[in-house]
């Protein structure tokens, strides 16, 4: 079986992506090889292909969908030709409580990123989805349950995943009322996810023209930014997807007694009233992806529930537009690349 | 019974107390008249003399002791003659879920602070207890334990029910690892009950000086800022009553897999990078002083525990250097007012 991995890369910070090849490693016996068919494109993979990267080249993807071609000799959970998808995590330490725990982004040592990380076993760079081939530990490869299309599938991995995770740790179901923010990449998911949970659901966005979209993808209630009413003491969890340094003082304000707003956005700053949620002893968590008991969890409950995402389906020839206008906060509401175009 | 109280006052925004009478209400029902003996100098008092004031002439003082010399009709809870206790809040709605759960600090309405708020039955404004007499609804009149030596005892209502309150929200107790951070007026406070609640308890403090008087007062452990051996991972709970801004990534990276920082200190913004909250699922909460229930029981937990505050006792004519003592936070740990001399 041929080890040469047909990828794309930024070969340096500039933020461009070029074919570009590598000698991908013998299977090691948990090792799972994957023919990659589609590859979400995250917000990540813009900072990693630029100011954020190390260990140039860097192949950037990390939300893949796949068949499996090659299985080591000790892997039991999957088979060749099963169908397949990889998230932001490849690795960790397998040891620490989270971990055993199955929290294993949460790892006490850091985990391994799907690319441009320090492979454990010292096989040089972790590398991601943009390729013809990827080859991962079959811990972090999960089975694609039956039903749902692949393409659409593949953002679950990531953005899914990282709305899905805090949904569920901070109990969002019947009963219960969820404020997603930001009404992108995670936050339509966000919508989709708490609303199937059982959750009344209010979306929050800057834009006017999204709060028919938001509706649509399930929301109960829209609430703009700026609008005279906002909520106030009515939410129990808010899911912020926000990136960009923005008022958390309004959302905490719509916080009930108790309630937490989790940023999965994580930025750089929280510009929020500590006043404000000190008088409903209020929280502000943070969080990212989920580790492999959640996403698993999170796949059945898609299918079961058939929840994709909202996808544009781009060729690779279109990734370095893909890129730019995901930069510039083009897309409704993730691209994927199908690698085989 | 006269009802002329004979108060210190801010008589404008400019910091200062002069002596200053009022007429005080007649008791209603559930009025209880206290003739107060001592009352604790707490920082807020600094801030609603000067820029945060409303309602001039300002009575401060919400750390209250004395003895009821009066009783309204309809008060059950206390007798002429009680040593009691008032804290920062005198009244609330009574009928939102936090008040019908005893958190009237989290009342939804805002609850009544002691001093210088709206009364919430038309008669003009709140005045604490820098005065020979305050008159406060016997449901925020807490007897004083037998044992607690009442001077010492003044400042656990507002700074020992500020820290003791977030200690029990959040489970501190044997088997935990609970961080207090600034050793100063609350901080002091905190390590004790931290310490008699069965924690492990790690203190953090700028100043090298005061290592000694943490261990002294419970500390297990003292961590000064800037130390190359900072704490990773390994607090359930920190206790954070630095009043300024002051960087928090160091103290929610020692903080474990889904621990807590809860600000009591409220510093205008959180310093604090986002992906050191999420790589641990860590939160951070505001949190002030505790309602009725939990206040009752942190004075019987203190007097249980023998536990009061450092304080320095001074008297009347020495109000105006107190506050610019606690201004300048030259105080160990904290300044009681006799109301007698």
């Amino acid at each position: 079986m041929p080890t040469t991995a047909n990828a794309f890369a930024a070969l340096e910070r500039d933020g461009k992506l070029t074919p570009w090849s590598y000698q991908q490693r013998d299977a090691r016996p948990h090792d799972v090889r994957i023919d990659v068919l589609y590859c979400g494109v995250c917000h990540t993979d813009v900072h990693q292909i630029g100011p954020w990267g190390r260990h140039f080249p860097v192949v950037p993807g990390h939300e893949t969908v796949g068949r499996v071609v090659e299985i080591g000799a000790a892997v039991t959970t999957h088979a060749v030709g099963d169908l397949v998808a990889v998230g932001p995590v490849v690795d960790s330490c397998r040891e620490c409580p989270p971990c055993l725990a199955g929290d294993e982004t949460l790892c006490l040592t850091i985990a391994t990123s799907a690319y441009g990380a320090e492979d454990r076993h010292g096989d040089g760079v972790t590398r991601g989805g943009f390729a013809d081939r990827i080859i991962v530990d079959e811990h972090f490869v999960y089975r694609l349950p039956d039903g749902l299309d692949p393409a659409a599938a593949a953002p679950l991995l990531c953005a899914g995943s990282t709305v899905f995770a805090p949904l569920r740790h901070w109990g969002a179901g019947p009963g219960t009322t969820v404020g997603i923010v930001g009404i992108g990449g995670l936050g339509h998911l966000g919508v989709k996810f708490a609303r199937a949970l059982g959750a009344h659901v209010v979306a929050f966005t800057t834009t006017a023209a999204k709060a028919a979209d938001a509706r649509r993808l399930g929301a109960h209630e829209v609430v703009l930014a700026g609008d005279a009413a906002q909520p106030v003491n009515r939410l129990d969890l808010i899911i912020d997807t926000v990136p960009a340094v923005h008022p958390m003082t309004p959302l905490v304000q719509a916080l009930r007694t108790d309630g937490t707003l989790v940023t999965v956005g994580l930025p750089d700053t929280l510009d929020v009233a500590t006043f404000a949620m000190a008088v409903g002893r209020k929280s502000i968590a943070g969080a990212g992806a989920g580790g492999t008991r959640v996403t698993r969890e999170m796949l059945e409950f898609a299918a079961a529930h058939d929840i994709t995402a909202d996808i544009e389906l781009l060729g690779t020839g279109d990734l370095n537009t893909a890129l730019a206008r995901v930069a510039a906060n083009d897309v409704k509401y993730r691209f994927v690349i199908d690698l085989k175009r």
